[in-house]
């Protein structure tokens, strides 16, 4: 029998206290499954006097950089989050020689290509399923599955807590400060919900999708981003009624010239797309290639148990490797492809604003839409009682978002509209 | 620049002609991919005065076995089908030591073991995304993304040509003659259609699902079969009053001893259940997980471009391998998992029959299912004016194969139940 693999943890909170009860629980399965056993030699924590049931205290530590310079380990589990000291500990764990495997999405969407590099100098591993989409093995299929194909789009729902708070926005008709309240009181969101509702956890991952689906590196302020905390139970009434879910949509697309776009906002989803049902704490990430067409993948995107089932997906693989003495193809991107800026991205928009009450302000709006070559599916004119005015909706064809912004100031601009424009971009129709 | 990997394609059909076109016309994309060029040396057919546009006809041979005993051959692309000579092929390429990629789910069906195993002895690589589920990435999540969880359950509509059939029977409210004429009008269907609708496509493709979601080795013939020729309109309408939808599931589970039940058969599909949904030619593969929950894949399961894209997912892994000097994991079986006979396999029924309409009849009807131990859901019974009889539905909870035969048996054999007991598995309460 060969001696043991040498594994370290860094960070034992809600992820990485599974990762260590599966290693420790689940030895024989492993062992069998990667032809040695799995040794957990030190687990990196913050603070040595929490609770830890299950890990035996004389494995933790707060030194980390020690921990990873060890120079004997194997496999570096990397769960602590954040870009550093995350980073530096990967690449000092890399440098050593140890194979990683990460579920930090915000490291990953900054130092993706440096991290990459540096493990294929080292021949070691840079493994990373967990960092988006929790347990929804994504980043396999776009390495590998889908590497002899063109992909066109991606798009998914790929943050847990905002499509918890839509969910309730809708069930519940109530506002977001309200769902966001009962998403803080069950746990689904965090005392600072600020990288969730403004979107920027999904941008982090939506540079890391995007990079992987066009073979490119994509940084994370490239990526445009835009919350939900603007949603009002107003856009989800005008969802419902056009036969749409307001959900927060992280996409990728190539364009015409091939350059490509990545976004973060909310849109209303048609019903009938796969996207629209993908409800409460699951993601789902919706591919569309050149040659397969439209795949989705769907499952839970947070939390301890699913999380760790990606990192130990992982683990056994890079181990696996190591065994074998080799490594796994690290995929490092091969083109620099420019991303273009958002106004350039297209989109069906739906728009709503108050117009003076009299006759012929409905073909005046509607003629500025179309003096910015923007044509309409559907114009609804409702009357406010009482107030002389009347609300317009209009859902467009695609656009252009330069051409939307141009009738937006317009449309702001002319003697008839009242209130401010909203706008909302629509999926799948 | 280093010499081209040759690549040898067996079969230029449907999906040989695809995977042709993509090597010939994405030459220098799928070279950046790969790191070095593909060459496309020989094409061995069945016949050589079929017209294959793009294809140079000095490619082309009818002397498979010669071109796989060339012995300069990387990759070797297996899309012929069927057990014989392409079993034959594939061994004979990989002891001249090319790597393989195949399509092939009768082959890997039978014999998965012994080709894994050859690989494995020669160091080279055995690929085969493409044989199910068609463009959908399933093999590699079960293979490595989910390989440090444990999966409990993998159900799925793997078969497209059932599955368009029933939708046809659904929304045309048609026989199962009428809906099979009409698929086989519009291509959907083979003049023969033995192999999908008597479900052994489906149970081939389970067979390899089994094995590689619980580490052993399935053969076909220890799969469940049952095919949706005996599904009637009745049954398709029974379904839709119990806000179900009558599907072709293929599903591999563990049981409580730790031996897994295989099976195929037509199921009435809990309407919100995420398989429900899946309509035409589309596939899905739903899969339970101890860590991971639930995850569901969805995309094309057939036809030319999607099952390419699968292909060429597979052959551009491989040519990495081979252009970095190694193999990647074969992942051979470790247990034998014993597969307990469908009897001892556990489902909720629906279960229709004719009864004499008189009193107490409800009442003694089931207490048949009490003395075996199932208790019911729902009991519906509806009289059938003029004939002196009535229908009971039942909806059971969750029993044994074999409890609910030993109970269709004391039905059938009683004064007072008329017609010939029909039932159908349920899925998804």
């Amino acid at each position: 029998m060969s001696k043991p693999l040498k594994v370290a943890l860094l960070g034992a909170g809600v992820v990485g206290s599974q990762v260590a009860r599966i290693i420790l629980e689940q030895g024989d399965t492993l062992e069998s499954r990667i032809g040695r056993r799995l040794e957990l030699v030190g687990v990196g924590v913050k603070r040595l006097d929490t609770e830890r049931p299950g890990i035996d205290p004389a494995l933790l530590t707060t030194d980390l950089e020690a921990l990873v310079s060890r120079g004997d380990l194997d496999v570096v589990i990397e769960l602590i989050g954040g870009v550093e000291p995350a980073g530096a500990l990967v690449l000092k764990a890399i440098e050593h020689g140890a194979s990683v495997v990460s579920a930090n999405k915000a490291l990953l969407a900054d130092e993706l290509g440096v991290l990459s590099r540096a493990a294929q100098e080292k021949g070691v591993d840079l493994y990373y399923e967990a960092a988006v989409a929790g347990a929804i093995p994504i980043i396999r299929p776009l390495r590998e599955s889908l590497v002899g194909d063109d992909i066109i789009k991606v798009m998914g729902i790929v943050n847990g807590t905002t499509n918890f708070i839509l969910d309730k926005m809708v069930t519940n008709g109530v506002g977001f400060d309200e769902a966001l309240a009962e998403a803080q009181a069950l746990g689904f969101a965090e005392a600072d919900p600020t990288a969730d509702v403004e979107g920027h956890d999904a941008a982090a991952k939506a540079a890391i999708l995007a990079g992987l689906a066009f073979h490119t590196e994509v940084r994370r302020e490239e990526v445009y981003c835009e919350g939900i905390t603007g949603v009002t139970a107003d856009d989800i009434a005008a969802a419902k009624r056009l036969g749409c879910t307001v959900k927060l949509l992280a996409t990728a697309s190539l364009t015409d010239d091939d350059s490509i776009i990545v976004k973060v906002h909310p849109a209303m989803v048609a019903d009938k797309h796969p996207l629209a049902s993908v409800s409460g704490a699951y993601n789902a990430i919706f591919v569309n290639s050149r040659e397969a067409g439209e795949l989705m993948f769907l499952g839970q995107g947070a939390g301890g148990s699913p999380t760790a089932s990606a990192v130990m997906g992982d683990v056994v693989t890079v181990a696996r490797n190591r065994h074998r003495g080799t490594a796994g193809y690290v995929g490092s991107p091969y083109t620099r492809r420019p991303v273009a800026p958002i106004a350039e991205a297209t989109a069906q928009f739906h728009v709503t604003f108050d117009v003076v009450d009299r006759p012929g302000i409905l073909a005046r709006s509607a003629a500025i839409f179309g003096t910015h070559d923007v044509s309409l599916r559907v114009v609804q004119q409702t009357t406010q009682p009482g107030t002389g005015t009347a609300r317009l909706e209009v859902m467009t064809h695609a656009t252009t978002e330069a051409s939307m912004a141009a009738i937006v100031a317009e449309l702001e601009g002319s003697e008839f509209v009242g209130a401010p424009v909203r706008l909302m971009r629509v999926e799948g129709f």
